[in-house]
């Protein structure tokens, strides 16, 4: 970490704030030039408060050196986390495929999906109980009852399941849930994190809307503080000022989250762009891209249905998708998982 | 609401998704042009899926008319609602100020500051006893034992309290708290507005990092609807590309909200910039925008401290704020409202 | 086009806008509902003004039916746009690489490049004779030289060139030069486009920095509507409040914009993270994505150089690239062109 | 500047980096920690380039300490840059209100309008004769003619005329123009920032729709490293994701420039909102953030016009706001300047 300090400042201000740096447990080195005083610290900055110095009054600027995270920091652990889920593998050079209704709407509909997306390829059943919605109006997903529909589909077909939790009351109902889902707008809610932190169960972290890749990582680091080793990072689209798509996909993360930490990392392009259509491409552009995996809402079609071109694609369209990613994962040294 | 149906399309999709439309209540006027055909709906839209209508193969846009929420629509409830907190009023030509630390410390020090910004002219105290940090290494707040500490000031100088809540688990131990806040990063922890919409006690609701208008008032309307009538709405700067200041102080969003809500509205000039020399102008700067009042974040000072000059301001600057928030506040209509 | 009207209005002001309204030769289909009042205008509504009559005292809200672009909008174009840059063809189901230097530095360095990007499938040359700079103190290019020294390498090696253009007071410099670039800072420079649009050359217009697809494409129609048909449209990331990567590429936007518009569209996926790595892993990206070709900066590589790592790739990384990108090709339908 | 070194690198790698950096000028402190080496760069850095080293293979991070400005950083320059416009000053304790209509229509209206500003309190008459506009469709504003009603409006009122340059190819044009405006979309057209900084007059030079502040500085920084000294910085919303206003506008960005610059820094509140009814709040926010002036569109209302609430707001409501802002001046230590 580096301090710069103002020009002007009194040295009593100056050896006050020495102190209490060292008395943190680091050493100060001091590089003095013509218009600033620089004060680089050496050793473990993790729980210095960056916020903190910057609001003192001799302070100009304090800029980080060493990454805030630590148990997520591919620095001190060069190899992949390998996230095990009954057998299917997440990281390294494996590929998974999650798919599944957006909710889960009636026990026919789950157990039809799963049925076409394990035989198209999926080795793990999504599908939403508790639905986080914009407006207090709309469909908030069947809930408890629709977990229950969710764990009938997993033993019916025997994927493992992974479903949004929503609030730490119901947490004792996702006991038997294999991958515990925090959506995006739960990124930065910490007490659910360090909460799901404890349950010794994989984590299916996405991305905040507006949460930078540094701030994911530590959110990630909330989990494993509290044990948990299996993060499955997931990005799901950034809010940019473009009007055009629903969120805009951070495919550039994807290579950097590589560089930066062993968590495997996949991609949702359903509700990244909430365009049924740019599922596919934006599917193929994820494996070029080095994602792990992908998560895809897939929609069952009974025929006449309202919904029949909804932002999930139909269990064919889902077919033809794998076909093409399976002819792209030699490119990218991946091998898809088999159910 | 509009539905803007694509020029090539089957006829038998369009009829479904008028049976469907008409189903939910609504009634439709369709109008043929040369390259689109558009349906306008008329009534209560609000429980329309405009996402799932957007996602119809035949669809091609979708465009609202109506405001989605309702009790937080001035459309509907002309007067300013006016929030009352131990006889301080929030709300119409009412100014309040709240103040107090960032962190409750030690019960001197948040009797010491509450004494202070008592004098000064502020009528609520914050203290934040549970903090959300993005690093799980940083200080978490004195928690159950802040909110104590909290209660022990109120006890002594009789200012009403506000504090922020970060999760269902803790809704017991707010009981006495005056105002419950909600955080940015719990704008869209919809399980918690729920069940903090039941408590029968103001809420003041920060909107999120990068949360619309929309969707802050719709948050709002998520407590309204649990029967809650008392919102405190607080703009806290979003995220933008400026690295300089932490957030962006969206201050039109105030003259915009008076027009679109009946719910007061203040402004919290310490978090948005993350810069304690920025707090004063953006105060002043808020009163001219119209705001109802102001939350800020004033720090004791005992001398040898290391953050004399921290994002807080010092209570002689608060001091110095409040007497220019005085001679300015004839021209904007409004009235500080004196402890 | 749809007006809504607000509630509380005079008759009189909806009379003058009806008025108003039908003098601009389109047609008024009213709909009055219990909370507003809408106006469907029937017609081309290309020409109105939307931001003037959305400040009208009665007009609640204004939402565009049809898209603001004619010639560059696909409704009216249904077929592809080929562009035909000295026989490389971009658009449909052709693939085009485009390669070269960042900067050029001498004629050894271009035409050592040059020669490299050509063996390995490049079919254009890009290289900054003119560059945009944030800072007036860094190197500007070679300007009116580097121009030179770019056909020179065109003579030598017969490779079209592209470069960038950025004052109308060098458009006479640019006669020889096969593809015309507007860069990002200039998307919206309109008398540029406007000067551009006359010479009768193709154009690569980059998108800029924050702009929509659609002001991207409303740039594109000052181009057309000075007669140019030709438009090679390149995305090159756009600014977020991501501060790992110096932008953020936006892939989601090629399949939209093969929806809205003809005209083809490729990535340059250097200059959007500005990291060297990301270059393969975005480039397969960009081609899973549905792009018609890429833009890649390449560096030349003499032992000893500064650069070795910079955001340019080496000429041996490139080979590697081109290969992957081979196989990908049939996936998405596409063939590259050979020069 | 700081950079922070790859803990795996050659040794040789750091030889070269350190003997190039060397090379311009700069002296270096190194620094070596457990997890990586820190190179302390001393002396003027304002010619390094950041990019290319951030690219260097074995740099990890780059971090600037001092800001990349120079003439128009506050640093070198601690007092007040007063511009003087024909007597009237921007800058220090003055307050100056440009005013007067979005574009220029006719000579009648613009003198109309220039009449009733100067009486309410202007002291430079704006007016759009060359106007950016999205689409190819839209007016474009008079353009040489509209520069010669302005002229004449000049001659009429004594005031001196600010108005918006959009290209090189118009600069003989505007020699009896007082002040240059250079708009958003412009801020980056460094061709034009270099011939406007020669011309020897008062530049106003308004923020890019996406630019962050010191982008901005580094634009003043092009005008007035060709010799121009007199610039006004005029801060008018940037782009986010609310879609409620048109831009957001920055006002934390006010007393933020006051610290980093010696420049006078003015608001413009009606291009950021576009919403006319905002234009009175945002201009008082503007005052008490501490701007230097305001630059606000004032439209003629003659009985039956259309645009009777346009985003300009009427010189009745100009006179009012003028009225309010004399009040609040004392607050913030200016004086409004008469004209």
């Amino acid at each position: 970490m580096i301090i710069v300090i103002k020009k002007e400042h009194e040295q009593k201000q100056l050896d006050n704030l020495v102190k209490w740096v060292k008395a943190q447990g680091v050493e100060i080195d001091t590089s003095i030039g013509s218009n600033s005083t620089v004060l680089g610290l050496i050793g473990d900055t993790s729980k210095i408060d960056i916020d903190l110095l910057r609001s003192l009054d001799i302070v100009e600027d304090v800029k980080r050196i060493q990454e805030p995270y630590k148990c997520a920091n591919r620095k001190f652990h060069p190899d992949d986390t390998i996230v095990d889920v009954s057998g299917h593998k997440f990281g390294g050079n494996h590929f998974q495929i999650i798919a599944g209704p957006c909710s889960v709407e009636s026990e026919k509909q789950i157990i039809y999906v799963a049925e076409k997306v394990k035989a198209a390829g999926a080795t793990v059943l999504r599908g939403g109980a508790f639905k986080p919605r914009t407006s207090p109006y709309s469909f908030q997903g069947l809930r408890e009852n629709g977990l229950k529909l969710l764990l009938k589909a997993k033993e019916e077909t025997g994927m493992p399941i992974v479903t949004e939790i929503m609030s730490v009351r119901h947490i004792d109902l996702f006991k038997d849930v294999d991958i515990i889902q925090v959506g995006a707008r739960d990124m930065q809610n910490f007490e659910l994190l360090k909460e799901v932190g404890k349950l010794n169960k994989p984590v299916l972290l996405k991305r905040g809307l507006a949460n930078t890749v540094e701030e994911w990582l530590m959110s990630a680091e909330y989990i494993m503080s509290e044990g948990c080793k299996d993060i499955i990072l997931c990005e799901r689209g950034i809010r940019t000022f473009e009007p055009y798509t629903r969120n805009t996909l951070d495919l550039s993360a994807i290579p950097l989250l590589k560089e930066l930490t062993h968590l495997p990392v996949i991609v949702d392009p359903s509700h990244a762009s909430g365009i049924a259509r740019l599922v596919h491409p934006l599917s193929l552009a994820a494996v070029g891209a080095g994602a792990h995996g992908l998560m895809i809402e897939v929609h069952n079609d009974p025929p006449h249905a309202l919904c029949d071109g909804a932002q999930s694609i139909r269990p064919e369209q889902f077919e033809d998708l794998v076909k093409n990613i399976d002819v792209m994962l030699p490119i990218v040294g991946k091998e898809r998982d088999k159910s």
